[in-house]
């Protein structure tokens, strides 16, 4: 499958007082993709992760570049990659490119860790979390 | 007592392309005033009612009126009284100057009803917290 | 034509520590269902209102009902209508569903004014978007 | 001198369903205590650098490490020091403790350019900002 990718326009309320977005709003953007990407690939609901079977994916390392600003209007679409499916943890990469542009104006490789929701520790990835990441690559 | 009174500067990301307070933000800093005069008149801090003693407040309604923006860099003096103690629905005046004024140049009335976290349920609202918020008017 | 509506969904870090919708978050959402209407309805994105046009929007009032709380996951429908277009100020009312449901858990009712976005003072509404406005109502 | 440190609690609505700081969030802190720093050590505010001077400092690199979660109630100690002044691009290094903690439970480093805030092109930094900078080291 490929990457998955959608669009989240960048608002007249998200832009800081240099009228770009508000730098720590990518991260809220990058955080809807991830939450959409499960609802889309695996047929049930970020949600029911969570609350039906009690688990959850904190980030424990993000870097990310902003290589050209977004300005307000202007549609941002955010691409998912998921680039090493470990026994707990998992890597992300995220692109964010402004219209069409074919080259990302951010970019961003994120670590998360597959936790128990109540106990935070970390345990193994289920496998059917594993086939949707390990089928989420450029094609 | 008097009024509870901070201050909120109006930052760099939380305006919007307008160069002023983006609305929605008012409201955060509603919260933050909230949350501040429970640690400042009960003597514990306000995460300790609803962990601790599992107790929320949320807000049923909520009128605000917004009569002169604030800008990027301007201080919001945030006064906050309560202006009735009902048996589990309390009022709140909320009251934003802009630096020096004595004019606000945002005002809110707000009810929250006092319930149990678990059930969210309305309860009656504990003595010691009403005696809080009895006192919390102008003097 | 009928109401504008649209779903947003209620995402996991937009909840607050009782677990249900962080009630300022609602305001952002208002604000995002009124810059798709205008895309929707005027032909041309909101931005371009704003960026080429000099006009903005803010909110001088607005009173807000919360009945019934929104939880993570669960997808609020949010419909807008006009309900007043005067010279300069504009009535909107804002009803938020949680899922199929036919009463709103939450409501609230605005007004803006239409103002020059360099100066903030306040202008006639231009008669194009005057026109999307008073056919925004319920058929 | 010194880091410049300031608190910042860990608010009823900026946790996420799982309880604890919504990562994004973090990024608005950190911003909070860059703008905060500037106003202390320059003796002007933050704004006055970006509406007066038009000088601004968007974020161009980001690495960040979230070790240890921050729950709802919790102080964040966070901890700013510049690590490298070059001709127009300045490295920070953010660290947040949790409560008296000696050991960071979130750790960053930015890289920020001085840019001209209407074109956004690098400019070389103001010398008074410089020096600033250079001074705000651990001792």
């Amino acid at each position: 499958m490929p990457a998955f990718e959608t669009s989240i326009p960048v608002r007249f309320g998200h832009v800081d007082y240099a009228g770009i977005m508000y730098y720590p709003r990518f991260f809220d953007n990058f955080h809807a993709v991830f939450e959409d990407m499960f609802g889309a690939r695996l047929g049930v609901p970020y949600m029911s992760i969570l609350k039906d079977r009690r688990i959850g994916f904190p980030t424990v390392k993000i870097e990310t570049e902003f290589r050209r600003p977004f300005r307000f209007g202007e549609p941002m679409r955010l691409r998912l990659t998921c680039t090493r499916v470990g026994r707990s943890s998992i890597d992300f990469h995220y692109r964010g490119f402004n219209g069409a542009e074919t080259e990302p104006s951010v970019e961003a490789r994120s670590t998360v860790v597959t936790v128990n929701l109540d106990t935070l520790a970390a345990i193994e990835t289920p496998p059917d979390i594993r086939a949707v990441l390990r089928d989420l690559h450029e094609t």
